[in-house]
């Protein structure tokens, strides 16, 4: 078998002469984690190029996805089809499978996206413990893979690094381990201008096995890798490197990390390492010795294949379900059941109340279902009867993030990537901005992961500006692929979450009052009203003249203001928006009727209004925020800030009248 | 004079009666954390509540905001006039200086304000880097402060707390002290369900003195903070406590945190801690003592006072303008003078590239002026010839943040609001959500804080979609009292950085691309054309029939397509959008007249289009991105998501006939 160390400078030549070509890229860590990665796929990682996603692999993400040409560079030479050579070649050129920061795309050996620092260790942590769940349900037979994630420095800077790193300490998660790509430098320059610490010691103090190696001596790693695995706690193995290895004018300097290669750089590394083949040539033994590393796990998997053939005929269903992300058969009829009661009973409570009972019914009807609310069960009413899932119980579907957002959406988008878990957590909407780049990787990935958020508006009241979301509802709908649902009452909620379920190619937040509201909609049968997204609530009792557009709470309001205006003789429909990514799906005719554009319009939404003219016009009245909010009991913020029936009805009032002032010059 | 223990009793009840009056209320933590406070207050914290504003103060941050009765009551107690008994009795009513959660307030001895978790500490780590530069520039006489916060569970598991942990280790900021109220009870319940790491151990890893005491016993309390004092490291005290303490029944228990008390608590409180007196009552002993506790300060206040009018004119003019965050005069004729320069010699450069040499002449302009860009000093070239400021030499001006946007983010809060430092950092558009909740509290406390960024859009090119802004600008505008600049050109980016320093009273986001962008102004007076948010850029030759809006990078392919339109005998003006608040703002007369509603109206912006109906209504076309980016060469990409001036041509000529067409019949 060819030498490890050679077949890590096939990852550094077809790095440097890619790199060269297009006069772009981060040689530092292609360059540098080499050898780390090399003796990782050929001696560990457990998987089988030629069936990329077969559910029981080992899992390999590289957190420092800047680096990107380290894993395309491997999932080529291991043998991904995806990743041929001409791709390698169309490194960062449009509609590539190799793009500038490693993309979502198990088929190409490509785990999660990376690129935001901190996130992708956060991704592996939620992977190990969506393995741990498929483990204990299924047993080792079916599931037994590892979690492995190479970082950098600067992932593990990031505070999200913290976040996880105490959890999965915490949770014993001990199929992860970290490999540290420990060079001492960033883009900055050398480590030491921003941090002094020990990073082992960090994550000894979290409850971590950790260990070291030379990060160039494929034995060291290899040794380092074995007791890692050996270990029941995560491990962190710190690799020591140098970055860019093998470009003498680079190695070791923070030129290496983001800077470009000339021409004499290649020349002198194939000096250096005594390469002497040309660009994006891989000689044939290496390419052999690595083709055959990527087929490693073939005996492995069709073993595996022979034991869940083995299986009972449910639970071989069951698991490959699980790990197509489907859900299961009649998860929604009880969906539908409680959507009747609550059109039956009317109850008078918070949404998030409403969504905590259904998130029970729904934790019967999808046993993969699992959820967390960051130190916020309470408030949020979400953990209800889940059993918390634990260092000793992996039962569990409660996770106990503790007060941690952003490490939560992470670990959701590592869940949902892995596949056998559906993820859900909610926490309050003002802290959304703590898991927002999760979201959006959420979003960019197209990963069915289900954000929940209660305290939705200045509705919370006495807790004030600090706690009560504004710009928040703007600041999501403006996030491409991302399904924001804000529903009025407990019935429309029981849809959106139908809708938020069902969709299995992208995320839906889903958006609860904390303060109680009343059920406005009587009709709870199977049609999913709020599945276009907006839909007249309340129809106009003749020529409709008018229109108000509203969002959760702020329907009521409108309904009141319908109320008054229909008493005094003027046509008023009531347009509820649950969704406008939804709407906006809809064909034109559909969008021209429930806009109304000849009727004088209102929108009412506690919240900013940017993004409103989409439905009001430029003269339309927009009734909701305009500034920071205030701490007061609830009712007397809703007056405060003017969001009144009553000033929709005079808005609507004093714009009929301006439509008639026009009028009348013309017609005399 | 009094127990420290009775004055502690004094900070319970009034607590416990407010909770009753109100029926709202987080107990835990006044009721928990009484004895630290009254022993911190009233043996340590250097203040004058006569005084409160008293440059040389120490500052006291409650990092666990929830719990804010503490610290108004201690307030109140110590003598600070904002906080009568009148306002404690009206504790969350709207309008009270005792809001839901502490609200920065320097006069009312609110330091910052606090409540989204973990960010209270990072804005004290914040504080005692500004003291550290004032002392360092103006010597201990006349600055020699500590920051002390206090922290709980919640801060401390938030991932920004070890990013800033291990930048005040990193920094060896030695006037920072810690204290943590450490009772193993968040609002789950007990923190070994989400945490089992010794906190204390994590800190020393970073390099912190770290040391403990009861928390419920002043002497040992008072025995820690000196030892913290004298610690040349930061401190970390660990007090150990019982959360609700006082109150029988929730005492030590999950219920504390933000459970309703019933009138029964009050009974039995007062039977367990022998207090005797009617609700809001302080008996006299216990007042004064609390009221000389409040005043200790006073003689210190009085002898630095004399320090300062002993120093020369100018030391004390200086000192005194920076402690009233007033800008140098003569700060804005260089940026003139830089802007003349880039209007006369109009380079092709990126915006961030002349932001950098904009930061440049204002360094020299403005002493104060301290910058950072985590880890992305090159690529935003803001580092420049700023000397860092380190452990070992405070002079300079660069902070080296590390891979760490929020801490930044929080930091800089900090700096702004001890005062003395005007704040300034840097990173790519795409980590600002990073750094949101940051950006959000500098708003919501109306800090002027300047938050830059640069890589604002698809232009980025080849790093891809993780890295390419598109919600980026909508959700920054949806943000109140946020001003978003994106000039076009290095002429208007030196009046958005005049506009944004000249903002004392909140922040502002001066974005940046990363290409080359020509410069398209080439007047550069002294007047500020950026100052009223849009102005018409290139004017139409004749009636306006089309106006094209445009921001930033693609206001050149306004002018592009302007000029097509032009030379097809069409009017067209090109409004460049630089602020959208700053416009709002504008007299009716004036926006009417930039909007054009009688023009076919066009607007461009490589982001999405949430908002822009603003200007361009119902009809108009908006050429932008509706999904995420691409990896890609930039060229690329604006032809490939169609951002061309091609495409505003078109849409112009086609609503131009669609005009056309409906006014025919009316006609015929």
């Amino acid at each position: 078998m060819a030498d490890l160390s050679r077949m890590a400078d096939a990852i550094r030549f077809l790095s440097i002469d890619t790199f060269l070509k297009i006069g772009d890229g981060h040689p530092g860590t292609p360059l540098g984690a080499a050898d780390i990665v090399t003796t990782l796929y050929n001696r560990h990682l457990k998987f089988d190029a030629s069936d990329p996603t077969w559910p029981d692999r080992d899992r390999f993400v590289q957190s420092n996805g800047h680096g990107s040409m380290l894993i395309y560079a491997a999932n080529h030479l291991a043998g991904f089809d995806k990743i041929s050579i001409e791709e390698i070649k169309r490194f960062r050129e449009l509609g590539s499978h190799c793009p500038g920061h490693p993309e979502y795309d198990p088929e190409a050996g490509i785990e999660t996206t990376t690129g935001p620092l901190g996130q992708g260790i956060a991704n592996a942590v939620g992977m190990a413990v969506a393995e741990e769940k498929l483990r204990a349900r299924f047993g080792p037979d079916l599931c037994n893979h590892y979690i492995y994630a190479l970082t950098g420095d600067g992932c593990l800077m990031e505070g999200i690094s913290q976040e996880v790193i105490e959890l999965a300490g915490h949770l014993k998660l001990g199929h992860l381990i970290f490999l540290f790509d420990s060079n001492h430098i960033t883009d900055d320059g050398e480590t030491c201008q921003a941090i002094t610490e020990d990073q082992a010691a960090r994550f000894r103090v979290a409850g971590w096995h950790t260990v070291e190696c030379d990060g160039h001596d494929p034995a060291s790693i290899d040794a380092a890798i074995l007791l890692a695995k050996a270990d029941p706690r995560p491990s962190f193995v710190t690799c020591h490197t140098v970055i860019g290895k093998g470009v003498p004018r680079i190695a070791g300097d923070r030129a290496a990390h983001g800077g470009k290669l000339v021409p004499q750089d290649a020349i002198d590394a194939r000096e250096a390492l005594g390469w002497s083949h040309e660009p994006h040539v891989v000689p044939d033994d290496l390419l052999l010795a690595w083709r055959a590393g990527g087929t490693r796990g073939r005996a492995e998997r069709l073993a595996w294949q022979d034991r869940l053939d083995a299986s009972e005929a449910e639970v071989k269903a069951e698991f490959q379900r699980l790990t197509a992300s489907k859900l299961p058969d009649g998860w929604r009829a009880p969906l539908i059941h409680r959507k009747a009661q609550y059109a039956a009973e009317r109850p008078n409570q918070p949404t998030v109340a409403s969504s905590g009972e259904i998130l029970d019914v729904l934790s019967d009807a999808i046993p993969e279902l699992m959820s967390g609310a960051p130190d916020l069960e309470a408030a949020t009413k979400h953990k209800r009867r889940l059993a918390p899932f634990t260092a000793q119980d992996r039962s569990g579907r409660y996770l106990h993030y503790g007060v941690r957002e952003f490490a939560m959406g992470a670990m959701m988008n590592g869940m949902a990537a892995h596949r056998g878990v559906q993820p859900f957590g909610i926490t309050f909407l003002v802290f959304s901005d703590y898991e927002r780049h999760a979201i959006r990787m959420a979003a960019m990935m197209g990963l069915p992961v289900i954000f929940g958020f209660s305290h939705d508006s200045i509705g919370i009241g006495r807790n004030g500006p600090t706690h009560q979301p504004v710009e928040y509802l703007a600041s999501l709908r403006a996030m491409p692929n991302l399904n924001v649902f804000r529903p009025a009452d407990s019935v429309e909620l029981a849809e959106c979450w139908e809708l938020a379920l069902e969709r299995r190619n992208g995320p839906s937040a889903v958006i609860c009052t904390r303060q109680a509201v009343p059920t406005v909609r009587g009709d709870g049968t199977a049609e999913n009203r709020a599945a276009r997204g907006a839909y007249v609530i309340a129809p106009a009792s003749g020529a409709r003249q008018a229109t108000l557009f509203a969002t959760g709470s702020e329907v009521q309001i409108a309904l009141d203001a319908r109320k008054t205006l229909e008493a005094r003789g003027i046509p008023t429909a009531v347009v509820s928006v649950p969704c406008w990514e939804l709407f906006a799906a809809q064909d034109k005719g559909y969008r021209d009727e429930i806009i109304g554009r000849a009727t004088v319009r209102v929108a009412i939404e506690a919240a900013a209004s940017l993004g409103w003219e989409r439905f009001i016009g430029e003269d339309g009245a927009f009734i909701g925020m305009s500034s920071f909010g205030a701490s007061a009991p609830e009712d007397e913020l809703f007056a405060h800030f003017g969001i009144t029936a009553d000033r929709a009805v005079s808005a609507v009032l004093e714009r009929l009248d301006a439509k008639e002032e026009k009028r009348v010059p013309e017609t005399v």
